[in-house]
């Protein structure tokens, strides 16, 4: 699957839940998600620009791979693979045996929000802030422009972020 | 946790299965398993004596490594994590992703039987033929030569295998 979506940093997730309301989005949960980056032994997925994250939220785990982005599209794209986990405390001890190291850890507060043709997240990010991702739910026929229009509409006016918040992470621990 | 097991080949599946229903073993189960191997891209398990393997068994799909076999123990002992996983399709995607390459497929039909401390395991493997593997449920306080006398009473009077189904495949393919 190609992920497509568009990530901005916002002052204030209330003003955006506001809108959200009035657009009649349908709220689907709100989880803390905590996630889990590895490093290959056989690559550097820094320089390759993939990444490997073993995810909890609300008692279910995840193992997603990320491949490299996308240059030249508009917003942030790239190949995603998820497959769900029945436990992520085995499936680390499985990937550090097979040579995997934990290297960075995301938390964050998400709410899900299901709105026309997307799935918008209101991101407390711990250590980073707060943000807005939306993410299109099917990519037939509708265009890059289809989530710019939409972050319009939620008063997302700041500027897409390219970086994920593992990369936001670090660039904010190197200036700390 | 530690693996612990006896296999040997055996001439009549039947005449053990008979040996079993006279110990009153409790029968569990019989699937179809369908196991891939994969070998790593940073370094190769056939010399390191690891083993990466997806499991499909009666539509459920498990993902176990196995560490090197100890040296020095009667039988056969290795490492083993296995975390059960949503779809195999969709694990083996992530996995050759991360550059992971299938080596192997072993395919049998396996009964499933519960006798004592052990559960014993009656397999018609293809290609192969039929086995017999004795595995130690708990390993508290359960001497090695159990399996052994467990064999002896089941009538598996073969030499002890230590060689998995994958080593055993690829050894008969090379004698041809």
């Amino acid at each position: 699957m190609l992920e497509v979506e568009l990530k901005a940093r916002v002052d204030d997730l209330g003003a955006v839940r506001e809108r959200l309301h009035t657009m009649r989005a349908v709220f689907e949960c709100a989880v803390t998600e905590r996630d889990l980056y590895l490093n290959s032994p056989a690559r550097d997925f820094a320089k390759t620009d993939e990444a490997l994250r073993l995810r909890e939220a609300g008692g279910h785990y995840t193992l997603t791979y990320k491949g490299s982005r996308k240059t030249g599209h508009p917003l942030k794209a790239r190949e995603e693979i998820i497959c769900g986990i029945e436990s992520g405390e085995t499936m680390e001890k499985i990937l550090v045996a097979l040579g995997f190291r934990p290297v960075a850890e995301v938390r964050k507060r998400r709410e899900y929000y299901h709105v026309g043709d997307a799935t918008v997240t209101l991101d407390s990010v711990e250590g980073l802030g707060e943000f807005v991702e939306i993410e299109l739910d099917s990519h037939a026929g509708v265009p890059a422009s289809y989530l710019i229009d939409l972050a319009a509409s939620l008063g997302v006016t700041g500027k897409p972020i390219q970086d994920s918040y593992l990369e936001l992470l670090e660039k904010s621990r190197k200036k700390g």
